[in-house]
């Protein structure tokens, strides 16, 4: 999947750097995993410091200092999620700041205007993410508005896209002391998408690896977004969403409005349900997923992008995803454990500390304990997705 | 100044590991940043997660992955910090744990066992801490235990220094992916330590850069005891606590009881008249100080080592060092100022982000804030060092 910041190879796990940063975790660190793509939340950026301010700073890459790929999603899901007391209509979401209490208004207009101004590779459509459990009545008007939204939204995006604020001719500020560091990519204007047979994955190229930092060239270079399929857990309206979705022709098609508080058998089957209705030969992304089980199990069943707060939450919590299964570091029984986290690991955690290290910086509730365990768990995220991609098959 | 686990240039900064961890810096980052020697605080150690558990896993080098040097503190200034409710008696101080309220003792001789079993390359004296302000015959008296204190820390560390947990021959676990990394240097077994005129300063030599990797042999290395000047404010306490110190005949020399509230131009003046009572040819060691300004002052007239929380500390509050003086990064000014931290600085921060993003880090409280500025503090000052080491005169 070849972006204006980077060319990414699918399936892809994609960390999340909620308010502009991967917590805990330095950018060139997160080069270093070979993270190539990573989420913004529309949401957070807005409310602080401010997709204007962003905007100014020349985008959220530069603000950052990441000059690989971002994806924002459109805050439809904080508006919600965060928000007890909100309005909706038809023209949009009314909501109070969680910060400050302050009242603010998301539109599908508004979202494609904040994420344009935040200048992410990958937008998102505004849509309704719809709760669960959720009655079919429920679904089914949450979905109606999800889907004029849908349309508001491209309709936005295609007419404001070109005002991202990239340097048409810009060289990023930080040298990256690493030449096998972050880099850009020319690569044509529009999003271009390479399908492989899972079984034959994509060779990665030399264009592809060891990318230097540079001076960058975006001009004709555009954004993309992506729509949301909902629906909720019915088979009949996750299709017509589907296929009203793909009547708009989007770029790429995320499946929404799942994990949220549904049985994963449940998750399984709409996905089942819902990917073949996608096209294959565009990105397919499936949002808020996974354990590590999970985003294994999806992409073999096609799914090409996942996001999730697991591996970096989880971290902060001392909860470590292992080849040995999950591990709570806090536990008693690591306290003079020499081992590694994980022994089949070759992270830069695994090959330097122990586990009782691990433990003893948890519970001494030192700061370098989250940065140690979030490095550790987005490598094995990450590394269970490279060997997906090369066909192996991976075990949780 | 060549200790078992590093050779050290002087004058040096030692940046603060409390626990084990100087607080949000991954051991990496700390040898790109190229510390040589780092402090331990054996309280605190000693609390959690206890120096037997630290013993039985090689010592604190191995269980913290630091092959670097480090000192530790004897713990006498925290028990006497952090206890309110303590009760000090020849023999030692009977103190309560801050953590869990527990009771426990510290004496001369438990120091010594405790900074003998974390394994220090260079271990402190217990002594009293006096309080400031005190009046004569307080510090008289203070002066007398550390005295006292003094004769027995020597008296058993050098009956019990062999039994530090160093592994006579072992391969350090972790692996430098950067060939400049930490290293291990075998010389002589005694502390070297060599004297330069400051308009002179030692050559770097091939031997201590680009540290490597490798196998240890600490065969006949020993750990140091160096001993602490007390005697409060009073000129001619201190003159007494030097003299009695060196007719002791410690490897080197430290003046304790400063920053402990007195105004700069007193601790500057005791500085000044305690520090040619002591061998110009060992090492003589300021503890806890300084402002940047301060610890170039210091290092002209002759300090070799000093220590502080503040560089961290601050820069966990937003507080950076910068060539331009100290700036409050928290503040509003800085929300659109896309230059580094300081202008003047080649550290990895300052070379990549800006201004406005270390403030929004911060404003949102995201982990990362105190890595990035405490990762820019400790280049300042350990840059700030390497200037004063290389004859130029570096204005704070």
């Amino acid at each position: 999947m070849t972006l204006p910041h980077a060319v990414i190879e699918t399936p892809v796990f994609m960390p999340v750097g909620t308010a502009g940063s991967v917590k805990a975790v330095p950018q060139h660190l997160l080069e270093e995993l070979d993270a190539r793509i990573i989420l913004g939340n529309t949401y957070h950026l807005y409310l602080r410091p401010g997709h204007e301010l962003i905007r100014r700073m020349g985008g959220l890459h530069r603000f950052m200092s990441w000059p690989r790929a971002i994806l924002t999603d459109s805050g439809g899901f904080q508006v919600f999620s965060l928000n007890e007391l909100r309005k909706v209509s038809e023209d949009g979401v009314e909501f109070r700041s969680h910060l400050d209490g302050s009242s603010h208004f998301f539109s599908p207009e508004h979202s494609m205007e904040v994420q344009i101004a935040l200048g992410s590779d990958i937008a998102m459509a505004f849509d309704e993410c719809t709760e669960y459990p959720a009655d079919y009545s429920r679904a089914r008007r949450s979905l109606d508005l999800t889907l004029k939204w849908a349309s508001r939204s491209k309709e936005h995006f295609e007419k404001h896209k070109h005002e991202r604020p990239w340097d048409e001719s810009a060289e990023l500020r930080a040298q990256s002391s690493d030449e096998q560091g972050a880099g850009i990519r020319e690569q044509g204007t529009e999003l271009a998408f390479e399908t492989t047979d899972m079984g034959h994955p994509a060779e990665p190229t030399q264009a592809n690896r060891g990318l230097k930092w540079g001076t960058v060239d975006f001009e004709g270079k555009m954004p993309s977004l992506f729509g949301i399929v909902q629906g909720g857990m019915y088979k009949d309206l996750r299709r017509e969403s589907a296929e009203r979705l793909v009547e708009m022709d989007f770029p790429g098609y995320a499946i929404g409005g799942l994990s949220v508080g549904e049985p994963r058998e449940l998750t399984r089957e709409v996905i089942a349900e819902t990917l073949p209705l996608l096209p294959a030969d565009k990105p397919r992304y499936v949002m808020g997923v996974g354990y590590p089980d999970e985003i294994v199990e999806y992409a073999a069943m096609g799914v090409d992008m996942m996001d999730c707060v697991l591996p970096t939450r989880a971290a902060r919590h001392g909860l470590l995803f292992t080849s040995e299964g999950r591990l709570n570091i806090k536990n008693k029984k690591f306290a003079q454990d020499e081992g590694p986290a994980d022994p089949e690991c070759g992270c830069m955690v695994c090959r330097r500390y122990s586990r009782a290290y691990l433990r003893h910086l948890m519970a001494a509730q030192e700061p370098l304990s989250g940065v140690l365990n979030t490095l550790h768990n987005l490598a094995f995220y990450l590394e269970t997705m490279r060997k997906v991609r090369e066909g192996i098959e991976q075990s949780a």
